[in-house]
């Protein structure tokens, strides 16, 4: 069997119902669009314990996700989305590209959560955009993007407060979004919520605990993504 | 004697005033972010013209400017500003960096006129970003950011006009806002308004009329300048 798609970190399995998917975690780990490969005993099974555990936690908070059960150690089922093509990025604190593009400090504490809009394209190295050339780039509407920002805050402050908790600083993260092949016109998060796509920094020591790890070799990677789930599992 | 600034293709001079400055128009060209650079004859002369008298169509139209007149073939009096950081591009139809960035063929054109903010450092690229940028940066206030749009989308649609009566079709556009010195809570137009800044492609054969004639080594650049002075002057 083929997968429907395959992606840098996670493969898409059709499955007997044709409004999921079976959403594979992989052991590869990729950074700086695509250029920096490396592959991690493991990882696949904490992404994917850390996402289901993230996603069960969202839902309980009322916020429509495309998770549907895990499967079992690296395979969720999903509403099948059709996804949009603009990630969406939340910043509390000052890292990585804003730092690079601005020439702001990094972990300077924003006064709000930034929220900015990137193109989807690995091609293009997911660019940087605004809404004026979302509209026309039709990747979305004026009302989706209201609900993008309004959904994405809404996630930053529960996600903010349950990493909290657990000892742990939400710098920033990407989301992704999807129209439910079911019915179109609603829009859920979907993909996945983990150390790859969030920075998350230890509220004490201010140490990374995220995928920057990798992307500065500063290793530990998975005794760091380890750490999140076990501090994350304590909260229950 | 000093001037106040020189930057890549003018310099600020003191004058008797405090209020004013002297603009004077180099002949220097560059681009690609001062990578890309060269002189040509005319030059300071055209851009000073050609400013001119699209400031002066513009103050006509209601539209608050620095401009106060001009001094000699090279040199205008504008009032001084304080620059704001933020550089208002206009677009009418896709090309240059949207291209780029977004893999939009050139020459498409838009619903509606795109509005995009830069960071005016030439140290980081003068890279594009968004309004919670800015206001992190606290480059300007929402407030600031709303004068900036209205006037900006009230500068292309007369512009727009008067290129397109002498046959040229207006592309995309950058502007500089300042706060007057003599009353900071006034935001006018500032810089100047030339081919260096602006697309412009010939209506009838869609000849490029602009600085992308030196990007681009098309030849011919002091010619095309010197045609849309010609052109803008046979309005009147
Ligand atoms: N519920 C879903 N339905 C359909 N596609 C999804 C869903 N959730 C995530 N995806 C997409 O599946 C892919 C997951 O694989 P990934 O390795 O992250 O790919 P990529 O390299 O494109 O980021 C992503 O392209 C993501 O947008
Ligand atoms: N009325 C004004 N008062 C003060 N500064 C101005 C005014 N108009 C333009 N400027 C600034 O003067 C400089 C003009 O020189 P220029 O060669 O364009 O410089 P740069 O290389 O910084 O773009 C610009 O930095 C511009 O922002
Ligand atoms: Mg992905
Ligand atoms: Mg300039």
């Amino acid at each position: 069997m083929e997968p429907l798609y395959e992606g840098k970190a996670k493969r898409l399995w059709a499955t007997e119902n044709s409004n999921t998917l079976r959403m594979e975690f992989k052991n590869d780990a990729t950074a700086f669009n695509g250029e920096k490969k490396a592959s991690f005993e493991n990882k696949g099974k904490l992404n994917n314990a850390i996402s289901t555990l993230i996603y069960g936690f969202l839902e309980n908070e009322g916020v429509p996700t495309h998770f549907v059960r895990q499967i079992d150690e690296t395979n969720v089922e999903v509403k099948k989305v059709e996804i949009l093509m603009v990630e969406v990025i939340i910043r509390n604190l000052a890292a990585g590209s804003f730092c690079k593009r601005t020439g702001m400090a990094e972990g300077t504490v924003f006064s709000a959560p930034i929220i900015e809009f990137s193109y989807k394209s690995d091609e293009l190295g997911d660019p940087l955009i605004n809404d004026d050339y979302i509209r026309e780039m039709k990747l979305a509407t004026p009302e989706d993007l209201a609900f993008l920002r309004e959904s994405a805050l809404k996630v930053n402050r529960i996600l903010g407060d349950f990493f909290a908790k657990a000892g742990l600083k939400l710098v920033d993260f990407k989301l992704e979004f999807g129209r439910l092949a079911e019915d179109p016109s609603v829009i859920v998060l979907a993909d996945e919520i983990s150390p790859d796509g969030c920075r998350l920094w230890d509220l004490k020591t201010g140490e990374k605990m995220d995928k920057d790890r990798f992307r500065r070799d500063l290793g530990g990677v998975m005794e760091a993504y380890e750490e999140v789930l076990g501090r994350l599992k304590a909260q229950g």
